[in-house]
């Protein structure tokens, strides 16, 4: 029922690539997964965006039209799941791309249940993680295909009352959930990880922050360290399939739903995140 | 000609995997490159024990077959490379690992040519990179799919005159060649960098490591930072596939090939990597 149900390969149907490809033997490429809501992908000029200024960061050539293949593709899928995979293509047996790659597109879309309720009513928890994020200040805010620490932090725990994972860089400070960022709510202050050294700018994180001046509020991107986590009055985790999540639990730490992370909740409806619904 | 001629997915000859598998969707995954001579996989015991160690750290099954099957793949090749990749296999949309998986098992076997005389008997240029390795002490050490960072490094020179760009920890360690380990000399003393929080541990760093004592060297594994790179007498790189190259010129500075290097070159060829010989 997780799996997707369509592939394209380069723009014809098809669920197979080469082993050639520096997707599979260096990591070498990107992705995005995407709501799909009614027909539409969610945010889709977004992850573009994204999509696009990591494009231009790794040198590799990013088809133009992708926008339109992702919209046909999901034409007609009432609620569902996108996903983009672009990779440098095949090369030969070394590091060196090739002068003129010939990068593979697969976009993939499958049909999905919206969450339970009742995490957006009631929150959700949390543990701490033991896997750390690397730090890199060179490829720091992608969605690189490279995510094993990713991997071995959701290895952690199998309870599946227990939501998400928090994880730290590998010199200790907060940056993200396995699959999610993370703000914080100090003395209605909002604040996220600053992802300049390691960590992914999603594309949820990004709406979040342009929505906060609606409440009122600035969110500012600092260092977040032990302390500030245990001091947080609120804590909230985004992504582009969940929208808003709040924490209830962070391992053995109850917190309170505050009016902070419910105003926020809010404005994601009215720009159409109609599951923050609370 | 420097592609794999033939390659073998789970057993069976193939060269297409699956979009849904977790090497090419997260970097779930382990590779080895392996110099082949005359008919057999060289220091093939290392490349496995490194492989199995990994696959511990991983939690992914590796199959205990797997030497038998690369030793079948490479008998008759008189000089080539031979590769193993080895992922979770295929998985859900989800950075959970499946409660039982079973992995993909991909072994190439390519021809290759010799290299030059040259850059034995002279040495080899190297630069220095912009692009850093990655720090996370939870995944050091491992050859693991995710090479982006050594892409983005080796796509940082054109000029085939040189040969290796030595790259940086992102906190400004030096940590080894894009596609080498690396080891320096300095008044007679023989080190490396050492790799608990990032880099690779290299099969043929490992064989120098063992064979230095027979040279009256004890190698140290330590810090090594821009300072004890210029007051170094003689620098050296290895792979499995090279042996030990001697950098003639890092940058503006130029070196001489130094005893050192050259007596563990004759080591080298003692336990079976001719092509140091000079």
């Amino acid at each position: 029922v997780n799996e997707f149900s369509k592939w394209w390969v380069n723009g014809a149907p098809g669920d197979s690539i080469s082993i050639r490809d520096r997707g599979l033997t260096y990591g070498d490429g990107l992705f995005e997964t995407i709501a799909v809501r009614d027909g539409n992908p969610r945010f889709l000029d977004y992850h573009i965006d994204r999509l696009f200024d990591s494009c231009k960061r790794l040198d590799i050539p990013c088809p133009t039209d992708i926008s339109d293949q992702v919209r046909e593709i999901v034409a007609g899928c009432t609620f569902g799941t996108a996903k983009i995979i672009l990779t440098r293509g095949i090369g030969a047996r070394t590091y060196a791309p090739p002068e003129k790659p010939t990068p593979t597109r697969i976009i993939g879309l499958t049909k999905a249940q919206p969450p339970p309720r009742a995490v957006y009513a009631a929150g959700v928890k949390a543990r701490s993680c033991q896997a750390t994020v690397s730090i890199n200040h060179t490829l720091a805010g992608m969605k690189l295909l490279g995510r094993l620490e990713q991997v071995m932090a959701r290895s952690e725990w199998k309870d599946a009352q227990i939501r998400e994972g928090l994880m730290r860089s590998d010199d200790g400070r907060i940056i993200c959930g396995t699959m999610t960022n993370v703000f914080f709510v100090s003395n209605g202050n909002l604040s996220t990880p600053d992802l300049s050294r390691c960590g992914i700018n999603g594309v949820m994180r990004r709406v979040v922050m342009e929505q906060a001046p609606k409440c009122s509020l600035d969110c500012v991107e600092v260092d977040i360290h032990a302390k500030d986590l245990r001091e947080a009055d609120e804590i909230f985790l985004t992504n582009s399939l969940i929208g808003i999540w709040p924490v209830s639990q962070l391992d053995e730490a109850e917190l309170a739903i505050g009016p902070v992370t419910r105003r926020l909740m809010t404005e994601l409806v009215n720009v159409g995140v109609a599951e923050c619904a609370i």
